[in-house]
């Protein structure tokens, strides 16, 4: 979906959205990342501090709690946190029923001229988290953290039986540079080696940001390029979105099946745990 | 390229092919994994313990090491290594040159029907390894090993700037799967995760075991995919061979701009340690 300046606006797209998913019988309906604003970090701007809530005032949590229990489906929902007196980019998992089974606050913030999330959000101190839903036991990066092997292994190694990634990515207007195969390309390797269905939504539209003393004047925009998929337990991509369309994609699992294929694989019984000290190292 | 029972033939077969890529300008040759012999992995059989050999007794490295100096390349040599009262999978490296900087032993041990790794080869002991070698500084990881996301982070961690991964997959006579789309899309996502090209060299041709007393009477094809190839370092397969010819592929890569690249792209600024304990626990 595409987002505009009125947060009403978008968390009523976003609800039209899932309730469709839900009637067509989704089980398990994944929002983009921090649907419910523009994306703010394109640009450095105090006055977007204001736009974060705790979790127990968040309308879309709210929102979302409703219609989990209406159509008794999952929903994990982005949205900005404010806790003490910092911010996080997070996740709240709205179990089938409306129940919050947890958090988890993003892990890598990414920091690149039109991504200045580091000024907005600290990196997350929840770990990685992994729920049993009733649909299924899943876990859920946020964006950047589509692109760190680590997450999805973790994740993997925790029980996660399916990984969902909310996501706002798009154009780099310096870069000369498509990235979206890419970012496919890092998830699909995610789920080949995990032998686990990834999921990722990312937002669609352009986004311009107005010039202004605050932003010292900037003036950027960024086309965010959808590309939202599904792969199969081996990273193929099996359903997929376009670069422009607000749509709803969605494919059905025999979790059973995925674990009995990845038991016999082997991958997950010839780890050399005692090998990989590297990667806690640099 | 394909093997046969007779191991001169298949070392000058070797020979043959990697001096056609040197005088075509290669720097860097990769061969695909144990090319001296059949996959004798394919069945137990103690009379192929007598295949292994010293390092200094190995007439493939001492082959190469002359070739290594004779047209200054860098080959990764992959042979059965005896050692002391056990056995590994293992690479040598020859620097350009004919210097031998190191060994590397296969981390992970696979042990399917048909590829009885665990019967021939003990798990490796030399951890991950990178060499400096005259064109670059690389690490290699052998056949199994590249379903790992740990061993491509760890290789990059450790200052590889390409990944080059010796094979021999095919055919499962049993699982009614072909994995070679799987098999790639590992790789590809470990080549997209670290931004460092990755290069794979597999062995192609069918090969038949004979039914005896010593291997339980057991009738089995392996059919060796090929498919050998290379990505950029956004995980784009760039170069491709085949699933059945012999064949040299080639690529070059311009190293200083790819570690611009990573650099630009943050994703190792943005790595968080302390948060992938579990990736040794399990």
């Amino acid at each position: 979906m595409s987002m505009c300046a009125d947060a009403k606006k978008n968390l009523n797209k976003a609800e039209e959205l899932v309730r469709r998913a839900a009637s067509n019988g989704a089980n398990i309906i994944l929002l983009p990342e921090l649907f419910e604003n523009l994306y703010f970090c394109q640009e450095r701007n105090y006055g977007y501090y204001s736009l974060a809530t705790a979790l127990e005032d968040n309308p879309a949590v709210a929102v979302f709690k409703k219609i989990a229990k209406e159509f008794d489906v999952v929903i994990p929902v982005s949205f900005f946190e404010k806790s003490g007196n910092t911010a996080f980019n997070t996740v709240a998992m709205i179990d089938a029923g409306g129940e919050i089974l947890g958090i988890y606050r993003k892990t890598h913030i990414p920091d690149d001229h039109f991504y200045q999330e580091k000024f907005y959000f600290s990196p997350g101190d929840t770990g990685f988290k992994v729920w049993k839903t009733k649909y299924g036991t899943i876990g859920v990066g946020i964006c950047w953290d589509q692109w760190f092997p680590e997450s999805a292994r973790c994740m993997t190694l925790m029980g996660a039986d399916m990984l969902f990634y909310p996501t706002a990515i798009g154009s780099e207007p310096i870069l000369d540079v498509d990235s979206m195969p890419h970012w496919r390309r890092c998830m699909q390797g995610h789920s080949a080696s995990n032998i686990v269905p990834v999921i990722a939504a990312n937002r669609t539209g352009t986004e311009s940001v107005v010039p202004s003393a605050e932003n010292n004047y900037q003036s950027s925009s960024l086309c965010f390029y959808g590309s939202s998929f599904i792969t199969d337990e081996t990273g193929e991509i099996i359903v997929s979105a376009d670069r422009e369309s607000e749509c709803v994609i969605e494919s059905e699992f025999d979790i059973d099946s995925i674990v009995e294929k990845r038991m016999n694989w082997g991958l997950f019984r010839d780890r050399r745990p005692e090998c990989y000290g590297t990667i806690l190292k640099y």
